[in-house]
């Protein structure tokens, strides 16, 4: 497959554009990472996704897909012949769509949470996200049963889902020095994260988490601003 | 199939109720539907979405799904005998599956934002979501290639999942004295919205639109009540 058949239009920072790579990784699938610039939208970003103007969105064929994990199911669907990414019974399926919803709606609101400025409102969220946490440490128990991942023995669609946010959980916990993911009170998803992170598929996808918090000081500091003009 | 093999935990008013059961009359499959009460949440609801302890449910062979297009698209993969609801082109799934997912995230709050007590906020809300049915009118040439439904020849995963919402719509143009869907500005949707209501797995699923008034009423009485308290 030519490099230019697929396009990634996409930002290093962002988990949902780490799941398109971390997807296209596991297909063995050569694309082209177009970089956009934090702050800025390109043209062909403004021209691909008209309706949300949103990172990632992957080209292939010159068709343009939205939305992360519209892509990363259109992935498993096209190349069909690698790795399979969605579990194949119907109903371990319907479990992985709904946890990986999960974390879009209700777990990464929860995490943005905790960096709220009041002590009152920072200590309710954290209640709230170790109540997810073991929400977590359950359905990894069931979905991956007892094996190395949400996918069983292989990453799949939830591992990418929610492993694509360890990189900004791991900032949280360094800021806030609080622990989310650790040996006593989750230890399934504790040994989870190690082998998600060293995957082949995922090494070098998630940035290291010293950039990542350099990146948020950048990003706080211009809220600031733009909330004081 | 045995109708105790399918329990669908519901309410007949609720849309995203309306999109199982028409994917389990498209399919042919009987099921045994268990009207919850409004205002209260019955024990095996909570049991089976402890989650978001939110309708619909659907029970097969006693494992709980939830959310419905989840639902939908778990109907599709078990009975994949019958007729297939999500097409079948990779291109074409994650076109519907985008669709799909901007109605419960963009269209739908657009709706509810026409209902604001403000003058001026109800105007702007009017112009945003005339420009989201011009959207609407122009993904449905897109997704249904000239043809009667989204799916194209036959109702599919995206037909279901906006189509669901006719009812509450009607209710929006009764009640406000406004058009939304009509033969002048969107004449494709205007024909789609016809032949999909006369559709044999819709005809009598999406309440009576002067029913859906009458409890509209009644949720608005309790809401007013409420905040008074």
């Amino acid at each position: 497959m030519a490099a230019s058949d697929v396009k990634l239009l996409g930002a290093s920072p962002s988990p949902y554009v780490n799941r398109v790579q971390i997807a296209l990784n596991l297909k063995s699938i050569e694309f082209e990472f177009l970089e956009e610039t934090f702050g800025a939208k390109s043209e062909l970003l403004l021209k691909s996704n008209p309706i949300h103007k949103k990172i990632p969105v992957m080209i292939h064929n010159d068709k343009p897909i939205c939305e992360s994990l519209i892509i990363v199911q259109y992935i498993d669907e096209v190349w069909s012949s690698g790795p399979t990414i969605l579990p194949s019974d119907p109903y371990d399926r319907a479990m992985a769509r709904f946890w990986a919803a999960f974390v879009g709606d209700k777990w990464y609101p929860a995490l943005k949470e905790l960096h709220a400025e009041e002590e009152e409102a920072k200590t309710a969220a954290l209640e709230k996200l170790m109540e997810m946490m073991a929400l977590w440490e359950d359905a990894f128990a069931k979905c991956g049963k007892g094996k190395g991942f949400f996918g069983g023995d292989c990453i799949g669609y939830l591992d990418i889902a929610f492993g694509s946010f360890l990189g900004w959980l791991r900032v949280t916990e360094e800021v806030l020095e609080i622990k989310l993911i650790d040996e006593a009170k989750t230890p399934g998803l504790a040994g989870w994260a190690e082998r998600f992170c060293s995957h082949e598929a995922v090494k070098g996808v998630i940035p290291e988490t010293e950039k990542l918090i350099g990146l948020a000081k950048i990003f706080q500091a211009r809220a600031k601003a733009q909330s004081q003009n």
